[in-house]
């Protein structure tokens, strides 16, 4: 596609011109105008964002403006006040860049019609729970409304005439700040990404109406006294890594009002230095974003999450943006950019597309096993991640030792995630919603997120007697969080993370090790899970592991349940699980599953008498609205016990060319050779010979201390946090 | 990567410079070794097709040769005999194209091995079924072995000492021909892909022993009267439409022994003019089994199939470059090819990718709705397919009438598939089996495949009183097929297919007639069928849609099982359904499901007391051998009855981006205004207003009749099979 450029040297340009009231002054400014102007037609990337824009905008000045009266929580006059804001900072855009009046016509002749429309109305209608808006169902969408308005306004205010202006601001931006900061203030001082959004839009109405004082109640709180507001959310949502507390779903969502507003503020404000804040803890916000991704950009979906979410939205384009032109332009920010496949409608963007077109092949983002501390001070738990193999082919676990992550979090801690090639392979099941699907309820969190997806059975940790963690007890739960033990990198062969939850159930110590392991002997590297409970009391564990892919075998002995079903349990998620078989194993446990063109193997340890659960997700859902994929779990009875398991990649499949290649997989078996306070020993044995022992502490870090444990006759030592001895 | 360009000015050429007795003579002659020669380096498909051969067999000559007893039927002595024939057969090739002569010595030396092994084995210890091997555990891939092996003998057949002759034809070719002739000439001489590659076989060693009688064995049958061979498959496998008669799985797998042996009677005997035959039928079957397939080259999964089968597997790769080459060098098929992203190594392959390096954008296949008889004349029933809408979005339904397609063939017929925008959305489940998967069953067949996926409840058909089509007798449905009614293309906006079958249920006939419908008031097209089935007692009648995709609400109000869940029914595939819910609707029937980003919609009449069953795939199934999917049965107890449905795309969903648009359709309701032994007369009643009425004949094609309904007091009048009015 061409794109026509235009020309306008010979416009009398608006924005440029009048140096009084710099206008916009927001997000966007004359820099951004300028960038624009002087560089399209070069970038096709941006080009292609910029004439999506315009169309958009040439599509909405052909048709009525309507500005309905508010009615349905999802329905057309939602739609269409979302469609409207969009519209009119779009239009305030392209009035900045092109000089265009009918632009700027169509801001104003929407503005005056919110402007009559506004001071009529009450609370929503369709309004539920509650911070209900006026405009729409809930106050969080209306913020959004006010930021992008609020732009809208800046990008025309030197056009406007003074009455205009009075007026917007005595009808919409006085009255809708107010009605955040007085009727909403909960909501304004609330440490959460509703609050985020609301304290963006009134500092940005702030910055419009040119009204310091609105801008730090923003900043500090309406209190003004630093107990509340946008840099106490900057503080407490953040941990020091920039680990966002509600995990990587509404990270992608605060991180545009987070960024948005930090950039109005530098804007402005630049004194305060909002980009150095907290040590440029925006720079690490999005970084520590991006890694918690899978190869092909999908979050993490711990919390609530919708597994839809990947780098590749709106949000995440936005941001990272920003982050590239504010932090040195870091040319691995560009690879990701390349997957995003567009860029954000700034000046920022114009210099990302830029650098794309010079750089053709830019460095690879720098994905690496991590850890990421959580928690305002970063002593509340964290997540660690663990990686091997080149980004086209990779092994990553996650494991989850967070604090608990506000409303939207799960209860669940020790809980791991696994991805290789690109795939899910044991998966959180996120939340249960679908997105904006009306016949889903509306679009809304289904119920059985609570009920089913918040459970900790649907997380692949230990369930102790059938009872979520905390006994899904938010008041509890939010006080409480994982510790990191150790975690170790530095061996690429060899790389260990264990982290200890004391506070789910009272009375049970649990601990998780996971360590990745390579060898030139394998195709691909392990993983090794050892999930230790230690109790005085006899408990059921229940240990599941979310298979993705096709269920092909399992070593277990196992009656079938495949004329009758009935649930897996009764409560607390349990009644979601169909019992699909259930076995006691005689060897070994192994499972395995298909999934893309690899095979994958879990062994088990079962020298304590393991029972093994086949379940399917499903029941207890007479709406169809969980998604029926499998799991397989280890239970035990007993009072202190170790799952130790060896989770294989292996082999080829590929069904177009028929080749199978290594379909079972090396691992011979797993044992748990001792396991005290001290550590855990364990042995993994190879089908061709070898024997792996892995030794681990089971104490905080400290790499120079030696171990020593007594197990019958053997005793067992190493030096540090984890040791790995082969032959 | 670079190709090292081989300078072959300066060497003895072997092939080239013999004129007695011209080898290489098979599917590859001398014209290959010149065409690979002089174009080696210039075009990247092809160099990289060389380079993996090549590689492939560095690799096999840098470890020891093993050719191991025959022992397994999966493991690792049936690989290694793969592995084997496959690499003699490229080193005999990269001999005549590189003249080195290490590549012969590697075939001489293996040729040697099976000199010693094969005289020495009786049948294979691991055989089962009718038609064991010695090498393999079934003839089939021993004739697999006998093509490949004839020609890396015919590679080097020049160079070779007349004692090694001797020895080969004496110890392998002599015995193993008479093994397949003798032995094995039921086979030999049935009319089925088995018997294709063995012939197909058979003849190839026949040409390269210059044993014309042998040769005439395969061409004609081992009585050489044509009563069987490779002249009457080629007759009766196919139709005169080039429809290969056990579907397209099979056509894949055929069509290498019918395209390879077809060029090495082309080569060895021109004067038979094989490519000439039956009008081209070669050319046929090639351009018939690409019709029939998804826009992202998934062939029709009908009979047994597996479902990672597409236009990208090795056999059609090298069907494709034969056909370009032989026919006229279509540029039409340059664009599969792309999409194959891989050529044929031979010189067929060069004048392919030569192409696509000249010609970077390809006309599209030219992919059309198209009807295609079955059977050898043409009579035995066929399978229609409508299309509508650009190859990236293409809605594609396939309607089933054929004859029984042999042993792999299934029962059902009338049964449809859909896709949408390259996904599956109606589907057919193909057979239970997991290609290669040892844990599966050795990769075999699995048991579900007779018991579910072959039974007629498994596909989108009418299903009699719970028993299959032709009551699984496959002695009664081989000699049946269904009857093509009309098919009507010609209006794009208005097409319609139309087929019966009397013969599946005795006393129940049945007609199904599919109009795809494009209205510009619509964003997608909608499909209207009409399931018809008229009886004098009264039956049940189970219609199910297997829908693919995340089900989302149905209008129908039902009892959920969804605490104690136990199966459909008891017998003839019933009993692998979980029953999930049933009700009964109140009004139209509606149910929808979400795939990929849009939306689908069946609205069904139900003004003849239709139940609807909400069924999942998986009871009765203890080794976890079937996938999960869901169905949704109309069911209903009459005699004679239409079920009228009309399958809508529509809106889109983006969950990445948060757009979700007309996610309920815009169909209000179907009724059925009349059906006789005349005609079917049915409204679609849109929500916008819009009133659709459709009338289509219930009888043999006749367009110019006048056709006259008389229901109640209205009278509808048409001209023509099928008419459409809208108000």
């Amino acid at each position: 596609m061409k794109i026509r450029i235009l020309l306008f040297a010979s416009l009398i340009l608006p924005s440029l011109l009048l140096g009084a009231d710099e206008r916009p002054c927001m997000v966007f400014t004359g820099q951004d105008t300028r960038l624009i102007r002087e560089n399209l037609g070069k970038y096709p990337m941006f080009d292609s964002v910029f004439v999506q824009a315009k169309s958009q905008v040439e599509r909405a000045l052909a048709v009525p403006m309507d500005v309905p009266l508010p009615k349905d929580a999802g329905g057309y006059t939602h739609e269409r006040h979302k469609q409207n804001y969009t519209e009119m900072y779009l239009a305030g855009l392209l009035y900045s860049v092109t000089g265009e009046e009918r632009y700027a016509v169509f801001v104003r002749e929407m503005l005056r019609k919110y402007a009559a429309l506004y001071p009529t109305l009450g609370e929503h209608p369709a309004r539920a729970g509650e911070s209900a808006g006026r405009l729409f169902w809930q106050s969080l969408n209306e913020t959004v409304w006010l930021m992008h308005a609020s732009q809208a306004y800046d990008f025309i205010y030197n056009w406007l005439k003074p009455a205009d202006r009075e007026l917007f601001e005595k009808n919409i931006f006085r009255p809708m700040t107010e009605f955040f900061t007085v009727d909403r203030v909960s909501e304004h001082d609330r440490i959460h990404n509703h609050g985020t959004w609301m304290v963006a839009a009134v500092g940005m109405a702030g910055y419009a109406m040119r009204d310091q004082d609105l801008v730090d109640k923003a900043l500090y709180g309406t209190k003004k006294d630093s107990s509340a507001g946008f840099l106490k959310q900057v503080e407490q949502l953040f941990s020091p890594d920039g680990f966002y507390t509600e995990g990587l779903y509404y990270f992608r969502y605060a991180i545009m009002p987070f960024i948005l507003f930090a950039q109005a503020i530098e804007n402005n404000q630049p004194g305060l230095k909002i980009f150095e804040y907290r040590d440029q803890i925006f720079r690490k916000a999005v970084y520590t974003g991006l890694q918690l991704t899978n190869m092909n950009g999908d979050f993490f979906p711990i919390n609530d999450a919708m597994k839809e979410k990947n780098y590749r939205s709106p949000e995440v384009i936005l941001a990272l943006a920003i982050i590239y032109q504010r932090y040195g332009q870091d040319p691995a920010l560009l690879s990701i950019a390349k997957q995003q496949g567009s860029v954000a409608l700034l000046g920022a963007g114009v210099s990302v597309a830029k650098a794309l077109t010079i750089e053709k092949k830019p460095p690879l983002f720098p994905y690496r096993s991590m850890e990421f501390t959580d928690g305002e001070r970063g002593d509340e738990g964290g997540f660690a991640v663990l990686r091997s193999g080149s980004q086209d082919d990779q092994l990553v676990v996650g494991l989850k030792y967070t604090g608990h992550g506000l409303s939207h979090g799960h209860y669940d801690k020790l809980s791991i995630l696994a991805y290789d090639a690109g795939h899910e392979i044991l998966q959180d099941y996120g939340a249960a919603r679908f997105m904006n699907v009306e016949s889903k309820f509306g679009g809304r969190y289904l119920p059985e997120t609570k009920a089913f997806a918040m459970q900790s059975i649907a997380h692949n940790t230990v369930v102790v007697d059938e009872k979520s963690h905390y006994d899904e007890k938010i008041s509890i739960s939010e006080k409480q969080h994982g510790d990191r033990q150790y975690f170790h990198a530095e061996n690429p062969d060899f790389q260990v993370t264990s982290a200890t939850c004391t506070t789910a159930y009272p009375g049970v110590a649990m601990q998780r090790t996971m360590a990745m392991i390579r060898d030139e002997k394998n195709s691909k590297p392990v993983v090794l899970d050892l999930f230790r409970v230690v109790s005085d009391r006899e408990h059921q564990y229940d240990l599941p592991f979310y298979y993705v892919g096709q269920f092909l075998y399992s070593s277990v002995p196992y009656t079938a349940y495949d004329k009758k079903r009935t649930t897996v349990g009764s409560a607390n998620g349990y009644q979601y699980l169909w019992k699909e078989a259930e076995g006691k194993p005689s060897g070994p446990v192994k499972f395995s599953w298909l999934n893309g063109s690899r095979y994958y193997t879990v062994t088990a340890s079962s020298d304590t008498g393991i029972e093994v659960v086949f379940a399917r997700i499903g029941a207890t859902d007479p709406n169809f609205n969980l998604r029926p994929e499998g799991a397989v779990i280890l239970r035990n009875r007993t009072r202190s016990a170790v799952f130790a398991s060896v989770i294989e990649p292996h082999g080829l499949w590929d069904g177009n060319k028929e080749i199978s290649r290594d379909a079972y997989g090396g691992v011979a078996s797993v044992a748990v050779s001792a396991s005290t306070a001290e550590g855990t020993v364990v042995q993994v044995l190879w089908k061709d010979g070898r024997v792996w022992t892995v030794l681990v502490s089971n104490q905080d870090s400290a790499p120079a201390k030696r171990h020593s444990i007594q197990s019958g006759a053997r005793n067992y030592e190493w030096t540090g946090d984890a040791a790995i001895v082969k032959y």
